[in-house]
């Protein structure tokens, strides 16, 4: 009954797949297989933070919500709870990490990120709950679980869809502009890439529709859930890692330590203080040089690490290539060597005195 | 560490509670502490179903994803994946059910229906989970975590949101048209109701967005989970139960049980033969008679249930109040009580021979 590996997924996967890389594909999903049982002392998903907001002058409608069902009056009029976000929580039996792990997904995703790789090998979340960590993987304001509010009556602006093939240059899955291609087996990936290409359409799955605009409610959230959880490591991708940066800025004293994995963002330069007690680790995966946007974000990203250096902080920068992991795209959780690199930042945090 | 019982939450609790109902709602939530560990041989998520889309004919946009983020090129034109459902499963290590149990939530809600309750008590994912059943919980097609799609393009109408007062009285929470009140301490929650009604606005939060135009597309979406899984149980809940009966005519080789937790719609008429094979349970909850709606509903409820078993179909029928089980809201597997009616359902499939 496993999801993974069962014949009718393979089937999908083969009916668009050369033959050599099903095969690939399936030896890399058996070898993936779970074998130790996961032993939890609980589980389960709290939603924290968001506000209350007015809606007025807006006529009653009557909606029907389902065919056969009997109509309901629905008053637009009144109040609205929004910005909230939502955590789910894994407690390992055997606890082994000094401080949960907050995971915090990118734009246009949620943590569905952390979960799984879309060819159905176990993701990071997994990863660090069998290393004894007790793991809160959440979906920020506006994506997923957390639900969305109407715009532009509460949000400011309208959402970002992405098509297809957007992901796929943008997230250094695909060898330059036009490396996408409909049809699967025409799309030209990274030379050595270590994303699941014959996966990528279940990767796009994952994608929900995003704003640009949210950024505030975003931040203030986070911050809520860092409060009720407490003293904690804060796991960032992409977007995520301005909001890990500035989150660490606004509770320092919450804040044990920060991982940022190919953050697009940084903090607030004017509080580089504020971090200068939080031992933080970045991580860049390859092919960065030949992209047209991240040898900025990087530049930006490392220009951010020598400050807080500057100031007296930690900051260990992985470049991946340069420390012999190759092929890693900007969805390095994802990516099939993603154990690998999960076992790099294990070993920071052991080396950082993090778990017990 | 554990998000349960924490004493932020608690406080957070305190701040709009009268003594004797916190007092009330700190033992409860003591009292639900697990103890036993959950022992699970994996766990994960995947997408499933939807379909390509295109789009043509409108203008390249620049995105600045974030603020101090370098801008993107959106060229809004081309394919998008749309109605795509997600689906997080919890295998136990120790497997006692003979199938599969596939959880689908109600109207504007996600799987996070299953997985808590306002009051941070266990949900009934972890119930069964416990029991040993393998747990399919999912958010269907424009829900969560599976997305949604731009309209008018792709989705034929704009989405429905909700008041936080209006699921209050629809839910058979709050006892009549002007029960809600901003103020919690002002609200009139039914006489002896087993909702918690303390964390109402918990379970405001974890409403989403719902459109009214979707169904086809939702239906088709569950298919797939079940092609997918292979042999399974479904439990839906309220409009949950109109895909549930529906994806059992669809597949009537595949769904070998059925329990429909107030049903708000049901299944196709003229294919009741295809449900004569299918064990079939149906749970009403408290409160029916004084409602606008609800008594219509269950009327509808019950007379395809007395056509399933005139066609010779087994169709069980539980009316808590009747069973002795009272002061149950529409949102059932949140109440107070809520183990016990699991217990119930738990009981009717070991029952009917669904247990190993």
């Amino acid at each position: 009954m496993s999801p993974r590996g069962d014949s009718e997924k393979m089937e999908e996967h083969m009916s668009r797949l050369p033959i050599a890389a099903t095969t690939a594909a399936v030896i890399a999903t058996a070898s993936a297989q779970a074998v130790e049982p996961i032993a939890l002392r609980d589980m389960g998903s709290f939603h924290v933070g968001g506000r209350l907001v007015e809606i007025s002058g807006k006529p009653v409608k009557e909606v029907q919500f389902t065919p056969g069902g009997v109509p309901a009056k629905v008053d637009p009029n009144g109040t609205y709870q929004v910005e909230q976000m939502y955590v789910q929580y894994f407690l390992p039996a055997n606890e082994r990490g000094a401080y949960p792990l907050l995971m915090w997904h990118g734009g246009g995703l949620t943590g569905v990120t952390w979960e799984t790789t879309p060819d159905g090998r176990e993701g990071w979340l997994n990863y660090f709950l069998r290393k004894g960590w007790s793991v809160y993987n959440s979906d920020a304001v506006e994506r997923g679980r957390a639900g969305w509010a109407q715009y532009p009556d509460i949000f400011k602006s309208g959402p970002v869809f992405l098509t297809t093939a957007n992901p796929f240059e943008r997230f250094r899955i695909g060898d330059g502009p036009n490396s996408y291609d409909p049809d699967p087996a025409k799309r030209k990936l990274m030379p050595g890439s270590q994303f699941p290409g014959e996966a990528y359409d279940n990767f796009v799955k994952q994608g929900v529709p995003r704003w640009t605009t949210n950024d505030e409610a975003t931040l203030a959230a986070y911050i809520a859930e860092v409060d009720r959880i407490g003293p904690c490591i804060i796991m960032v991708h992409s977007q995520g890692g301005g909001f890990g940066f500035k989150v660490a800025q606004a509770r320092p004293d919450k804040v044990k330590a920060l991982i940022a994995v190919e953050p697009a963002t940084i903090g607030d330069p004017a509080r580089i203080d504020a971090l200068k007690s939080i031992p933080i680790l970045i991580v860049y995966g390859d092919y960065i040089e030949r992209d047209s946007r991240w040898p900025k974000m990087r530049a930006t990203g490392l220009s951010f690490a020598e400050s807080i250096k500057s100031a007296g902080g930690s900051v260990d920068v992985v470049d991946l290539p340069q420390a012999g992991i190759k092929g890693n795209s900007h969805m390095i959780m994802m990516d099939r060597n993603n154990a690998e690199v999960a076992g790099l930042i294990q070993k920071w945090l052991e080396g950082k005195g993090l778990t017990k």
